[in-house]
Formats: C-alpha cells, sequence, structure tokens
C-alpha cells in the first residue's frame, strides 16, 4: 500500500550537487535518494575533504560509493536531455522561467520518460550561480514563506523527491501545457547544445563580431529557448564545425 | 504566487519531538518549521545538551528559543485533540490505524481549524515506542522505499510540513471519511483523557479488578477510541473521581 509504485522513474532522473560543502549534506542527499528510490548522483567539483568524508563514513550507501564527480556543470548534466535548476528565489532578479515544485515535478516525470532529467541543487551558501543557471532550461522553487525561503539543503532534496515520487502514479495535470523551453520527446542532450554554444561563441569571436563580448551564458540559453530537435541541433552543429574550420584557416 | 496562502494553520499544529538526541537534528527541525510557517515546537525529554548546543547556536531561531521542554508525551500533548504519530513501520507489529501521508495531512488539515493538533515524532535511532504511540489516535507513514523506509529526521518533519503547507488551499478529499478514531468538533483536549486514562488505571488497581494488570497504554488506547465529546469526558471524568474518592475512604 505504501510502496513506491514506479521505481524505475529514478533511473531517468539524477540529483546534481554543485559545490557542496558539507559532508553531512552529501551524505543526508544520498539517504533521501535511497528512501524515494533515486540512485544516479552527480558532484560538480564537492570540497574534497567533504565528499571523501562523506563517502568513506560508516554505513555509506552504495549510493554515495557510486556518485560521480564532475569538474563542470556541463560535463555533469551531458547526457540530459531536461535541465531543472533549484533556487530559493529570494534576492535574485530571475531571467528564466521559475516554477513552483508542484508542477515542475509533473514536467520532470514527463520528460523523464523519454530522456534523462538533471536536477541541479547550489552549495549551501550561495545556491547555484548565474553561470550555473544558464544550463538550465527552467527554475523551481519550493513553495515557502517569503520571509524564509532557503531551505537546507538536504530536506530542500528530501522534499523534492518526495513530490516527484508522490504523484509519479497520477496523469500529468490536464491544465500544463508545453513551453518553449520545454525538451520535446527526441529533444538533443545537454552536451550537444553544449558544444553548439561553445561552437557559437568561438565562432562570432574568430570572426569578431561586434557583439561577441555576449556571454558563453547568454548564448547557452538563446540555444535553449530554441527547443531544437535532436536531429536539427546535430544539423547546425556540423554546420558550425565547418564554419569553425573555415575561419580558423584564414 | 509562491507564497504559502494559509499561515495562521500553523497556529493549531505543534510538532513535538521526543527523546531527539542531535543538535543538528533540532536545529533542523525548526528551519524547516519556519520555512513552511510553522511555530509552535515542544521537546519530550531532549537530551539536554543537545537542546542547550542547539538553542545556544549562532542565529538560532525564535522558533527554537520559545520551544518548550516537557517531561513526558501527555504533558507536551495535553492541550491537543488530534495525537498523531509519525513511523517508518518497517520492524513493528502495529496496532493502530496507519495512512499515508497525503491521507493523513488532508485529516490534520480539518482537524486543526477546530482543536491543536500534535505530530509526533520519535528519536532518531528508535523512533517512537509503544507507549508514545499509545498517545496517538493513529499514525502517519511517508511512501518511502521498502527496502530503506527509515528517514533523517530534519527531513521527515521538512517532507510532512510540506505536505501540509501544499494542500492547504484544497478542499478536503470527498472519499475521505471520518473515522471512530478521528476526533470530531468539540473534542476533549488530551489532558482530560489522560486524567480519564489515569483515574480508571487507579481505580481498576484500587479496586482489585482481576485484569488490573491491564497496561495504561492499551487503558488510554480504549479511551481515545470512544471518540468522546468534550462535554461527555468531563461528565465521565467528574463521575471517576468521585467514585476514586471513595475506594480511597474504605
Amino acid at each position: 500500500m505504501f510502496a513506491l509504485s514506479t521505481p524505475d522513474q529514478s533511473v531517468h532522473c539524477c540529483i546534481v550537487l554543485v559545490n557542496t560543502r558539507n559532508p553531512l549534506n552529501i551524505g543526508a542527499v544520498a539517504r533521501a535518494m535511497s528512501n524515494f528510490g533515486f540512485t544516479d548522483l552527480r558532484l560538480v567539483q564537492p570540497y574534497e575533504p567533504s565528499f571523501r568524508e562523506a563517502r568513506s563514513a560508516v554505513g555509506a550507501s552504495e549510493i554515495l560509493q557510486q556518485a560521480r564527480e564532475y569538474k563542470t556543470v556541463a560535463d555533469a548534466v551531458g547526457d540530459c536531455t531536461l535541465v531543472v535548476g533549484t533556487t530559493s528565489a529570494d534576492r535574485r532578479q530571475l531571467q528564466q522561467e521559475l516554477r513552483a515544485l508542484r508542477e515542475a515535478a509533473n514536467m520532470i516525470r514527463r520528460q523523464a520518460k523519454t530522456g534523462r532529467v538533471a536536477l541541479l541543487f547550489g552549495s549551501e551558501k550561495r545556491g547555484l550561480s548565474n553561470e550555473d543557471f544558464s544550463h538550465c532550461h527552467w527554475l523551481l522553487r519550493i513553495p515557502t514563506r517569503e520571509e524564509h525561503g532557503s531551505m537546507n539543503l538536504g530536506q530542500a532534496v528530501a522534499v523534492c523527491l518526495y513530490e516527484l515520487a508522490r504523484s509519479a502514479g497520477q496523469r500529468p495535470e490536464s491544465a500544463l501545457t508545453g513551453s518553449k523551453a520545454e525538451p520535446k520527446a527526441g529533444a538533443p542532450n545537454q552536451a550537444v547544445l553544449e558544444a553548439l554554444t561553445s561552437s557559437l561563441v568561438e565562432a562570432s569571436q574568430i570572426s569578431g563580431w561586434k557583439k561577441s563580448a555576449i556571454s558563453a551564458e547568454k548564448t547557452r540559453q538563446m540555444v535553449m529557448r530554441q527547443g531544437l530537435s535532436a536531429a536539427d541541433a546535430e544539423l547546425w552543429l556540423s554546420m558550425l564545425r565547418q564554419i569553425l574550420w573555415k575561419l580558423k584557416q584564414d
């Protein structure tokens, strides 16, 4: 009666911790993942002694043992087709669409049927940076009090995974409609979009484009907003690579 | 859009931590309460140095400063009309009705409109004892994997409060029907039921009733199952007190 009905959803949603410092928090995240049936934990530049400590703790879970480490967010989400950032959204002026957890969970579940989803959590002190956000299709927020929005990391992960597991058996709400930033079935993974982004940035710089000072973050977001199909992304990438090759010849 | 819609629900639901040992957990519970708009924290026999440490921590919240300490569960829930215990229910043979969090939250919200609700969490290692459970009208469980049901204390509290706040604006599900153990409006508070219980136990012992070895826990549960109105409970209590007085005269 109380068992989770769809454990296989977990296969397609990974938890990405960016710059986490506290080993207790890393352990707490792994525990919540195990409670709710998620297994894929990824860490981007964790504070090294913390990760070691969390991993070597007595009773450290298999999840923690198998957690992978990455140098950049781009590397960590390379095989994903939907990247969602979490934020308490208390101070920042956000550029991206922000969704409440309940709606976000519905969209994540839908996407996880055809591709892998990454759910990003920032460091304890600062959360995710603008650079981190630029890798995200959209952002989610747990509805908390405005006066005290910022949650403890382990608790935030637990609440998100509870909501993801909670309505796993339910149909997506009919009121939800797709948005431009929501990848469709057959969406390109992030590695392709990242290659597109860097090729575009490099090409515009080499060619001395007036606005080439435009940041990689903005370029990345522009690419992600287009909602390219996997085939179109590959096509565009091969064109850009050719252009780049030519530019470098001169 | 993301603010909690009904902060005043919090007034009527208190969090009761029984025998908590870890100061970090006490702090994490207070933080989750603040995130979701709950303010009434009660501790039953916390490990003393932990409570002191949590309270004196830099930035300890007002919730923690105002948390009250109690010697017994009965004292802590005396002013409540619904007492709900939490459990991972992995090993124990449970005597009481067990509800999944989603349904439980609906019932708690309904009761919190007319009376105060207590939500009990046990110690990190052992959870709530059978004696603790005997003070509860029914139990709730967060749906986790059967293989790994037991949650971290701070995370369990965060998930429960998220669910309580989540659907605060929704109507209770029509499929939910009242049960005998659910107190009605105008229910007696736990202090009255506890006085009834102890009077009944004492009277049966003094009078040499054959089954007077029946435990206080079982008697308490019997009293709670009756779903007495506040008026009837007072009436019964005054009768019992008179009987006790007479018994002690002989």
